[in-house]
C-alpha cells in the first residue's frame, strides 16, 4: 500500500492548531511541501525554525500553489480569508479548517465561494490546549484525538474520503456529524464549561477580598478554572459563531443552578444530594469508559 | 531537637483523610498508637490492614484512652459526635478536626462541648480528591498542603501550637483565619466550583441527546467537572453548612454569567473579549505564581 500524497499543502494560521498540523504532516511523510500563511511574522518565523512549515507565503499564492488548503484562523476570520483566497482557487484545489464551530464557517462558505463551495470540506479537531502560538506546536497533538468532519451536500464522496484520509494521517479518529449536531453538541460539552469557567474566574478577582481567595485555591479550583486561560479572542468568536445553541445551554444550566440554589437556601439536604449523587455517578462512568 | 510524640491519637472516620491521616502519623513516628472509629466495618478493617490504624475502638473509649482525637466526619455528623465523647473526655485530651466548614463546627462544638469547648482547636486540611474511603489512603496526602486553623478565643495559646506542630509533622503547611474569613473564603474558591460542576454534569445527562454529548467530551470537560465525582453526602453537608456564604458568592457568580448571557445575545464581541481576557489573564497569573 503506497502512502497518499497530499502535494502542496497551505496551512492559514500558524498557531498551536495550525503548527502542530505542520510537524504531523511532515513526520507522516504525506506531503510535498507544507506553506504557512500567518499574520504575525514572528509566529510564522517560529513556524519555519521548529521545521511545522517550508516556506511563508501570503494567501494570494496560497490559493494558486496549494493541492491544499488548512484554514487553522480563528473562525471570525473565516469569511476574510475564504473572500481573498476564491478568486485564485483552481479547481483542484480542496479546502478543509480546524474552526470550533461549523454553522458560521459553512454560511461564510457558501456565501462568499459560491459554487466553489464543493471544494470545502469542513472539519473540527478536538484538539488543542490552554497553550497557544507555534512556540507550543506539538507533532503528535492530533493523535488519537477525535475530527469531526461535518460534510456538505456539495461535496463529492471522493472529496470526503480524501479529507478523511488527510486527518487520519495524523492520527485523528474521523466522526461524521451534520453541522446542526457538532453546533449543539460542542456548545454544551465545551463553550459552555469555557464560558463558566472564565465567569468563575472573573467573579473571584471582581470579589473584595479577591487576594485571600486566589490564595487558598486548590487542585479543585485550578481543575475547574484550567480553561479560563484559553484565548479570549478565539472564545469571543465562538460565543458569536454559535451564540443560538450556546444560549441555549446556557439557559438549560441556569434553570439547574437555579434549581440547587433554592435546594440550598431551603435547606433540602434530600434534594441536594439527590442531584449530586445523580452527577457524580455520571462522572465516575466517565473515567470509567 | 527530640520529635513530638502525641500519644494514644484516635481517629473519628477513617475515611480518605482519617485513614491518610494515620498513615503520615504513624510515618513520621510521632504517636504511640493510633485508635480508629468508624461506621463501615469494611472502612475499619481496610484502615487496620493498610496500617492506618492500630486497632478500632467505639467513640467512648476514644475520648476515654485519647490523648488527642481527630474528627474527620462530614461536618453534618459533628454535633453528634461532640456529644457522645463529651462525658468521657478527660481535660487533658485536646480535640482537632478536617471539617471543610468551621462556623458551623464551631458552634456544635460549643453547644454541646460548653466548658470543654477549649479543647478543641478547629482545623481544615486543603487535601483530598475525587476518590474517597481508607482504600484511597496515601501517607504523603497532606505533604505540603494547607491546613487552615480556626482557632477559638477559648483556645489557650499552647494547645494551638501544639495542633500547629501536629498538622506540620504530617507535612502541612498551617495558616491561621478566623472562622468566618475561612467560610467565606472556601465558599468561593471550594464549594461554589464544585456545586456548579455537579450542575454542568445534571445539566449534560438532563439533555435529550445527552448520550451523543457524553461521546464527545474531550479534556476541557474532563477538568472542569473532575470534582464531580465527589461524593454527593459530603457536598450535601457542605451545602447545607455554609449556606449562607455559598449563596451570597452564588449570587455574585450569576449576576457575571447573567452579564456574559446579556453580551452573547447582544452580540457584543468587545465586552466578551474584555470579560474573557481579565479572568484568562488572572487563570494565568495562577500557575505562573
Amino acid at each position: 500500500m503506497t502512502k497518499p500524497n497530499y502535494g502542496v499543502v497551505s496551512i492559514v494560521g500558524v498557531g498551536l492548531i495550525g503548527a502542530s498540523l505542520g510537524l504531523a504532516l511532515k513526520q507522516a511523510g504525506v506531503v510535498t511541501k507544507v506553506l504557512g500563511v500567518g499574520r504575525s511574522q514572528s509566529n510564522l518565523e517560529q513556524a519555519l525554525k521548529i521545521g511545522a512549515i517550508d516556506g511563508a507565503v501570503d494567501l494570494v499564492d496560497a490559493a494558486k500553489q496549494s493541492d491544499l488548503i488548512v484554514l487553522c484562523v480563528p473562525v471570525a476570520q473565516m469569511r476574510a480569508t475564504f473572500a481573498a483566497i476564491e478568486p485564485h482557487l483552481a479547481s483542484k484545489t480542496l479546502i478543509t479548517d480546524a474552526g470550533s464551530t461549523k454553522g458560521d464557517v459553512i454560511l461564510a462558505a457558501k456565501e462568499v465561494l459560491g459554487k466553489k463551495a464543493c471544494q470545502f470540506v469542513p472539519a473540527h479537531p478536538i484538539a488543542g490546549g490552554a497553550q497557544h502560538g507555534a512556540s507550543a506546536a506539538k507533532a503528535d497533538l492530533f493523535f488519537g484525538k477525535q475530527v469531526i468532519i461535518c460534510p456538505l451536500q456539495e461535496n463529492s464522496p471522493q472529496d470526503i474520503a480524501l479529507i478523511e484520509k488527510f486527518w487520519q494521517a495524523v492520527g485523528a479518529l474521523v466522526k461524521m456529524l451534520s453541522s446542526v449536531q457538532h453546533d449543539a453538541i460542542y456548545a454544551a460539552v465545551s463553550h459552555l464549561p469555557h464560558i463558566l469557567s472564565y465567569a468563575l474566574m472573573a467573579s473571584v478577582i471582581n470579589s473584595e477580598d479577591a487576594a485571600d481567595k486566589l490564595s487558598h485555591i486548590g487542585a479543585g479550583f485550578k481543575d475547574f478554572t484550567r480553561i479560563a486561560a484559553s484565548s479570549p479572542e478565539m472564545w469571543r468568536d465562538i460565543c458569536l459563531a454559535n451564540s443560538t445553541s450556546i444560549l441555549k445551554e446556557l439557559d438549560q444550566y441556569l434553570a439547574i443552578v437555579q434549581h440547587l440554589r433554592k435546594l440550598i437556601a431551603d435547606n433540602d439536604g434530600a434534594g441536594i444530594e439527590r442531584l449530586f449523587a445523580k452527577a457524580s455517578k455520571a462522572r465516575q462512568d466517565l473515567d470509567a469508559s
